[in-house]
């Protein structure tokens, strides 16, 4: 009883995977196999998720396939639309998004069945209708109704038709492509070890998604770049950076969301491909507000000194923000837009958990007094003051 | 990366607690220092929740304005009620809890508050609110209203009467609260290790529960009692117990569900109890068919040389499988009312991280392919064959 406690599981290895592998302090990251520069400078959404389900590239038949699967199985049934309806509009979009999926497993053609190949299934099935449970709760709580997916678009340009129901740009499918490319897959976070521990339990891939999700919505996992944009919201203007630097940062010690984190120590990789498209999305909405906010403080951080001794750089929520916030998301859609793509790494990392499983159960130090005797309530010291 | 990886994190503390200690080796359960057999011999289950949430027991005030609070606050939002409704009546049980869990949520008065004390003030609400969300359920399906709950019954009591429009007679009730006194809290868990984790992202109480729920959802986890009603309806009749035994077990070498578990090597405390409890409640209802056909199965598997130098003893759910079906439980809502008492543990470990936090995030070991070359689409090989 008597051991030392690892309260973050630190350098714990609890498994084996063939999805990504990041390596921090030489700032890299790959995707079985690829490094993630050349996945997002040319890859589709389907193409990594084709890649992280199967260890290795579709060709052009089976990418097709998986395209067009995901898309003509991303229709919501009506009993489910019904439901969105009657959640309060200021309902958490997070929550929102936990309560349909529950809800969707009850409609699903493979509800019963929970083997891999059904997991396999469900997971294609899960990938689009997240995408469309997104599109339809920002245009639901903007009093608009839901628009139907289509059937021969690209996941990234989906999102956009079901959003605004207009052919989508190129631009912002592109940006939007590789934001969904770059989110993808991330190791052993928070939320993949949790869809990871429910699907030890033998439980459905809906039930590890929605617990992979109740995980995302905390601040310290899959709030930051929502925190990030608050930041640039509060600083308003490009001309209002340096003041607000010196104010908050130098002055109060505040930390800058979205600058920092805990695996990489030189630049993320996903950071330098996102500041590419969030520039080239802002020039063509004609708004670089947001973008040179974000720059400009940017710019302050890396020429500071306590920033470079700590190796503190952008990280992918930074950028990410403001290419969201700029196709004209709301703020607290950002970590919703996250689920959308991190679905992709969960359904892997579930796959691979039920290929090779054993239930995950660690212990806790028990530290509380033993060999109590029980009285009866009535016999007990009064403890309560009113 | 050539660490070992430990699969199942067995004997990796996680952590320190103060709700239980679980000594399998002797054969004891206690909470807060109070030994289990004690605690089902005395304690309602509303005493087990105070103990759990504040680490000693309550003086009568206490409890009675915990009893109150809990019953007071279990009515469900009409709009709620009306979602539960929309679901179709063979959804899983489980996931019904998911959904209207997650969606709980958007009307809790605490909704924007994720500091400890509002987390106490959720867990008062949600506790009532799982209650009357698995009696309405079972309503529901059968094509009946639900009731709405009494202000003035114990949580036990509460259910009972929501289940049958009917005063609870004091057999079911205190049958059914030894039931909730003893499955309440259990240590590091699949289900308490999945709610912790997700509360240390700084999610809410909602989402972790709705996550604990999830993993308890699997066979391998929350399921066992199920398992084990269903070996004794496959069973039918105490005479043919021996006929089964023989064939199944002896020659097919068929695992007896509720005989065995991973920590007791002695037989487990609230086995022995629970065994009783099922013996007054079957006596009671006038039919003891069921109790009959568990008890001659024990003492089958206890005289058996297998059994015996294994140290296979019914666990848990093998006498709550026969108290459950005989207060008229489908074997589907054994699982719920599992939920129904282990909220109170999870709300306690939730506490407990939330007092001492810190994001748990382990490693997971690469071994797939490394600086593999990008190339399009349209270069590599064909794979698919049609």
């Amino acid at each position: 009883m008597t051991e030392q406690a690892n309260r973050g599981l630190e350098g714990v290895v609890v498994g084996e995977t063939r999805t990504s592998l990041v390596d921090g302090a030489a700032g890299r990251l790959s995707y079985g196999g690829y490094c993630i520069e050349d996945l997002a400078a040319h890859a589709s959404f389907e193409e990594i998720v084709y890649l992280l389900w199967h260890n290795r590239l579709p060709d052009v038949a089976e990418l097709e396939a998986l395209r067009h699967d995901i898309a003509s199985n991303a229709r919501l049934p009506e009993t489910l639309l019904a439901q969105l309806r009657s959640f309060p509009l200021d309902a958490d979009p997070m929550a929102v998004l936990e309560s349909a999926l529950a809800a969707l497993s009850f409609h699903d053609a493979d509800a019963a069945d929970n083997s891999l190949e059904a997991a396999r299934r469900k997971a294609i099935r899960l990938t689009g209708q997240i995408t469309t449970l997104c599109a339809a709760w920002i245009r639901l709580r903007q009093g608009d109704d839901p628009i139907a997916p289509r059937n021969d678009l690209s996941l990234a340009g989906n999102f956009l038709y079901m959003l605004r129901g207009e052919e989508p740009d190129e631009t912002a499918t592109a940006a939007l492509n590789v934001y969904l490319v770059l989110l993808a897959e991330h190791g052993m976070n928070a939320s993949t070890f949790t869809a990871r521990v429910v699907t030890a339990t033998e439980s459905d891939i809906h039930s590890a998604v929605v617990a992979a999700i109740s995980a995302l919505k905390g601040p310290a996992h899959g709030g930051a770049n929502s925190a990030a944009m608050n930041m640039f919201i509060e600083i308003g203007e490009p001309c209002r950076v340096a003041d607000w630097f010196r104010d908050e940062v130098l002055d109060k010690r505040r930390r800058i969301m979205g600058i920092g984190h805990r695996v990489y120590k030189a630049p993320d990789p996903r950071a330098r491909v996102l500041k590419q498209h969030a520039r080239a999305l802002a020039a063509s909405s004609g708004n670089s507000k947001w973008f040179d906010i974000a720059e400009k403080l940017e710019l302050a951080a890396r020429a500071n000194e306590f920033f470079i001794q700590r190796r503190l750089f952008p990280n992918v929520d930074y950028y990410s923000a403001i290419l969201l916030y700029t196709i004209d998301l709301d703020v607290d859609m950002f970590t919703p837009l996250f689920v959308m793509s991190r679905i992709a790494g969960w359904s892997a990392h579930i796959f691979e958990q039920k290929r090779n499983n054993r239930l995950i159960r660690p212990k806790a130090n028990y530290v509380g007094p033993l060999d109590l005797e029980w009285k009866p309530v009535t016999e007990r010291p009064v403890q309560s003051t009113g």
